[in-house]
């Protein structure tokens, strides 16, 4: 029996994979992810989704990119999209009702602070263009993250934690943990790998300790935890988190 | 009786609050809004609630960023996730089932690539710098945005027309006006507004026609229409999209 699920993303990094990944580690639901076993067949897989040819079929629009989950007939695009389908199926968010906006809503801001703007810290200018063309920018860039956006987002969630909406225990809402947490660690985890001399400052600041919390809390999730030892946690390299050293804080 | 939808966002531009506008308007239901009519109670009505301070309440987390819907008691922010819970309950996409998550999927793809990338055409370096000290970087990103951005997200959009899923008639999904034309709609006129003359081109390439169409339908829906000539409708000003003539195409 093929499983249920199917992830489609670029086989190499974690990327924004990564986010879809943990969330169905978390759950235990089993999925097929031929970027991690099969990585040719993977980046076949991503380039007929997005192919300009593409313009989908009877049950689907076509994908504007990758990560993309496919259950049954259906396809799902769009990160927080994937996100929203697989943890209302899961555990890992409410079905309805202002959980389901409250928690999608702190992941959209997990998502846009720590895995689009920390991409953009290496490609400022172009996409298309490699970062050894736009590395100069890419300082700048870098320096204003580093020292005015990651602050700011952290010091967010750090206030998030610190509110009673947020419960008992580690976790960004009600009391238990949802997918906005598993967001939050990934990214975090990314931003650790991308900068990790500026990420040991603001931990040391002690500004933002319930967040720091909150990242050991999911590391040591049963799942999460046997997940993060496997073959299939994947090694950062030239994705969205990359370590650039010049990029760093001093 | 106050109304039951408030909007808070800030006054003086359409920004993001004008996505969840056009679906209030289109829906017909009446909402609050002191940006517009009562700016300075607007400005205080953001900060209040965006405050390094403000850590929610028993009932919302703190919101990061506007714009933000306050439905009674419920506050909802992350501009995809205000569309999704106002469309779902006023005839603008399903309430479950794949639409629901395909529509969703085509608004984020919309908004990452005719706001967000819009806005970061003028600020590549850093949001806290203003235009002026970041121009010869703009000049680069609005180049790669007009040359290789815009063009590939139009035309994904014209696939997803071209496509099965998209159904008869004018509209991206199943035959019928879903959110995500609005979000279409509204980015394009932005889009339109930023670069006169890059979108110039585009149109009348011809590689686009559904997309323009798509455009010129919502325009025509009867309570657009009637928005778009009222005093609601705000001038573009130095929002989102921003008239730089020195980043248009030549």
């Amino acid at each position: 029996m093929p499983h249920a699920y199917e992830l489609i993303y670029w086989p190499g990094i974690p990327g924004r994979g990564e986010f879809i990944r943990l969330v169905l580690e978390q759950a235990g639901v089993p999925y097929t992810d031929q970027g991690v076993t099969s990585p040719d067949d993977g980046v076949q897989a991503v380039l007929g989704q997005i192919s300009a040819t593409n313009i989908g079929d009877a049950a689907n629009p076509p994908p504007f990119a990758p990560p993309i989950l496919r259950h049954g007939d259906l396809l799902i695009s769009q990160t927080p999209n994937i996100l929203q389908y697989l943890a209302t199926r899961h555990g890992l968010a409410p079905a309805d009702g202002p959980g389901l906006y409250h928690i999608n809503g702190l992941a959209l801001v997990a998502l846009d602070g720590l895995s689009n703007e920390a991409h953009d810290t290496h490609h400022p200018v172009a996409t298309e263009l490699y970062y050894e063309d736009q590395k100069e920018e890419s300082k700048k860039r870098a320096k204003s993250y580093i020292d005015n956006r990651l602050p700011k987002f952290l010091g967010y969630f750090e206030r998030v934690l610190q509110g009673p909406k947020s419960g008992e225990g580690p976790w960004l809402y009600g009391g238990s943990l949802t997918y906005a947490d598993l967001v939050l660690f990934q990214g975090l985890d990314g931003v650790k790998h991308a900068f990790p001399k500026a990420v040991e400052k603001l931990e040391k600041s002690g500004k933002y300790d319930r967040v720091f919390k909150l990242y050991n809390a999911v590391k040591e999730q049963p799942n999460i935890k046997k997940y993060l030892e496997s073959d299939r946690r994947q090694k950062y390299g030239l994705g969205i988190w990359r370590q650039y050293p010049e990029l760093d804080a001093e």
